[in-house]
């Protein structure tokens, strides 16, 4: 697990693109405004609160903000040569024999366990696809939060300038005070646009991204493990399971040996 | 059935920001005017009134409260173990002996009775669907309505807001009231927002999300009284659900005897 | 067919707010202004004509005020007594005796009919489903023409408030009048407001509400006319059937007998 | 083909209610504003021009004007009657001998022409289907590039307009020349909001229902050949093919016999 | 490959018209607002460096530019000659001799390839169907890119000209400032409306048209292999290949000798 370079380099360019527009004109406390910030954040909070069931809010925000700020280090090029070593092993010792494997992504390794257990192929197919539903289901669910945010957010902005320009024009003995009354009353739905064009909506997209990502991973891995339950080809099986490789990533099956040669006895990596 | 504490703490919080950011800057008298309120609350009911089938707002609305600020507790768990159980007594007296159970869920009494009346799965499964089905539509209709309630109440602030521009622009003789008279003005607007954000629309989000919890309830359901008309064998059956449950809930096959032993005389739960 | 509750006591309830609204604060004429009217009916109008067929206009416009204004009184519940009934006879007598039946609905009179000439399922499921289909076209359009009266008719409320605000700031000759030009151009934004909010687009939706409902009707209907040419047994058809029903409208299997009891020489009801 | 009455007449209202709403409160001629309408229409074009490939939108624009204003008078009622005469024929005197017709439509021509070359059903099916999705796709680009355009000029009238107000800001010597300035100002938002709202979105539904239509169009001729392909009975055929028909333009299958009697020597209409 | 006239000649087109409605009414200087600029393109840049994986953004942006500014000359109909050529050769001389071929298109070269090896249908199927997708996910990537930078850039500028609101309104001790500080809050909306609007969404709707061009390309490119892989008769294949063209690039089975005949010994062009 690494640190998502994109998350962070964003947040911060976008933070230090919103503070000097702010000090290019001004002085940085004009834009403070303690009451605004808690109209915006409460506000979103407590309809986001009711939006989704407590433990998924709480659940979800932390994880969702944890995936977002870090990369996975899954490569589906290992996925594939792991596959063809537990074939190969599979081939020649049986297909129980692949019971013990170092695998370490567990979606993969119960996979696997269906295989050596001897199970059919619609069973594994079944359990499998349930399995990956759920975690795709859970995932996506931090990206609805996110959005829900997104959403929410400009509209108790609108709603705190509203609050403002009503007990402006309801006491405007001192024209002078008309001023900087508008200007405190902005800056909620300045922190709304912010908070949600710059954080909650740019997560929410990065969140679904991701999930996709784990989906078609998934899918990979699902289909490896179809691959291992029949015992496929080590050759046929690169051909098939490339496809799903981003180009440069592939070798061409040529390399098939290559993958498996005098690696067995040291397992996948 | 419990107090749904997410819903209740959005809505307490969700309130209290709206009046210290009221009371923050002036009297909070100035934030209260009927006839405003009127509009948009008159015009938002009536125009509900025409979009939905009379008998649906009856139903749906309070129906639709009551889901917002409850949680059912219904444990996916429960019913995998209770099947189990099932399958068991069935396994060993025949299938005719499950009619006789402690069920509560109605959905899953069905399904079971169905069973013990030797029902074939085709014609279970076309019974328990379209049951389903009905169901789901039922509890959308409530979130349909919170949404267009959420939808609509934005439109008649600004219908309110039009008014009060209009009135005021046409009689502007006094200066000095027309700083009153567009606070006024604006007040509907401000309803119009805070009844769609902080009320109506996270409603619907929260109706939306339940029903599709009590989707994937009922389709556990319906696998478990899949895998009972079978008489499937109980750790295959255990293998089978457990991939619907969420991570922390499941038990692994190898306690499927845990689950069974010992307690087919207390019956379920 | 009886009047729609509903759509005339949301309209009656919506004019009263709008017109308490404009007479709380001011005169009742500043609201009229026949010019402001012309523009935003004739542009909406003018649009709509461009958007549809216009037969489809002259047709869809009257029967979906029709449509949003009755009630159907068609009970699902009737249809299945009626099935029975027949299914009934059907056993007895042959399936071509159901020919003669008082059925009221075109639509399963004729799919009775298939049933009578001895067609077969697949050839009967293609005409009904193609019949159905072309219905719900028909209905569906009604639907879509409100809708895209409610779309218009704001932007056409803004094009009169542009032209308004043109004049006066083209002519900012007496400062005095600016007040009074402004509310006069502010009110087609109103108008269109109001029309797209409180007519068309609520129509919109009872339309398509109304033609979901006839949808479900037609597909209970067209597994009724399934279960007659398969001359199934009653107690089975009523638990096929039932669970279309909503949950209170339903009697259970039990009572399958009383439907069809001695009813069968005064027909259908 | 004839002139479409109801664009026609759409249009001509429309830019009365236009005419008529500038004219009823000042001289026509604030209104134009030649380097306005060039910011609108020039960067609406620009737009479009990057969105669409060059080939697409110069035969779509005049295609789709075309199609917009004019009614393909193809009833399918003589589609089903010409199709009972050919099978009639191929009855009779062989299936070959129906190559030779005079059907003017040039899809049903080729379909006809596969079935006297004496093609299977897959076959044909799958030649027709592919031929009908690039037409349709053809058709809809039409759509699709006028619906472009109504969201596109909008956004330049609402940039024309910034234009405006910043150089006025800039230049605030002289308050007297805020009005007239300001007036000029939104005259791009006005070209804008009536371009998209008059023109081009109503021209973009307007070619998505007729491509709509003859999608329906071209099922109806795919299940008549279809129907010739098989040399189904004509009683059949009628009764198959007359739910594609809307409801009053059906004869009934009692009425198969007249259709095609005494007519096979002229041939079709 | 060839420069993309449309999106070269709608970026001159539109970048004219702004000029030119800039320096119509002022001087070309007062639109030009460097920290304006930077706020809108940064913060823009920070929220899609959040919302895509980074390797994304730095391939997909020049990958997208360089598509949206060129044309592949890639003719549907020289593939359709080729797959004719190619299976007139394996018809003579043997399915493994079409290995040897000068087909430029790589996708097009591996399908062959796989027929030469003597693949089945359904291996082949699968293998290229996950290339396709493989290829059409990458394309779209660029187009959600840039539709991403034209839904954010308006929100930014809006974030600008908040800033600059609330900076004058704090300090209004000038009235005479006022107008100029205004139209330099408003450039941002300008500058964000204008980099949407006229440049991200036009080359994300590009970049879409682009990819499903792609993707209708590739699936005759299929199409044409299975052809090869069943060595069809040329004539059936012309007949079963044209409709994926557009009308006026087909030359009717009649021809179809024309294609093959004497060009064998040159090989594809």
């Amino acid at each position: 697990m690494q640190f998502d370079f994109a998350t962070i380099a964003g947040l911060i360019i976008g933070l230090t693109v919103v503070t000097l527009a702010i000090m290019s004109g001004s002085d940085m406390r004009i834009f403070f405004n303690l009451p605004g910030f808690f109209i915006v954040f409460g506000g979103t909070f407590a309809a986001t609160l009711i939006k989704f069931p407590l433990t998924g809010i709480f659940i979800s925000i932390p994880v969702g903000v944890r995936a977002a700020f870090t990369v996975q280090k899954e490569r589906p090029r290992d996925y594939i040569r792991q596959a063809i070593q537990l074939v190969k092993r599979a081939r020649k010792s049986g297909i129980q024999t692949i019971e013990k494997n170092n695998l370490k992504n567990p979606f993969f390794k119960k996979g696997v366990q269906l295989c050596a257990d001897g199970r059919e192929l619609d069973y594994i197919r079944k359990i499998l696809t349930q399995e990956m539903a759920m975690a795709i289901q859970r995932e996506e669910l931090g990206g609805k939060i996110f959005r829900a945010i997104g959403d929410t957010a400009p509209a108790f902005g609108m709603f705190g300038t509203l609050v403002g320009l009503v007990q402006m024009l309801a006491n405007m003995s001192d024209p002078s005070s008309i001023g900087p009354a508008m200007a405190v009353a902005m800056l909620t739905t300045l922190y709304g646009v912010l908070m949600a064009n710059l954080i909650a909506l740019p997560i929410a997209d990065k969140l679904e991204s991701k999930s996709s990502e784990d989906k078609a991973l998934r899918s990979l891995i699902i289909e490896c493990v179809f691959q291992i339950q029949q015992m496929q080809n080590p050759t046929a099986m690169l051909e098939i399971l490339e496809p799903h490789l981003p180009e440069k990533q592939r070798q061409g099956a040529a390399n098939a040996g290559a993958y498996t040669a005098g690696r067995d006895s040291k397992g996948s990596r």
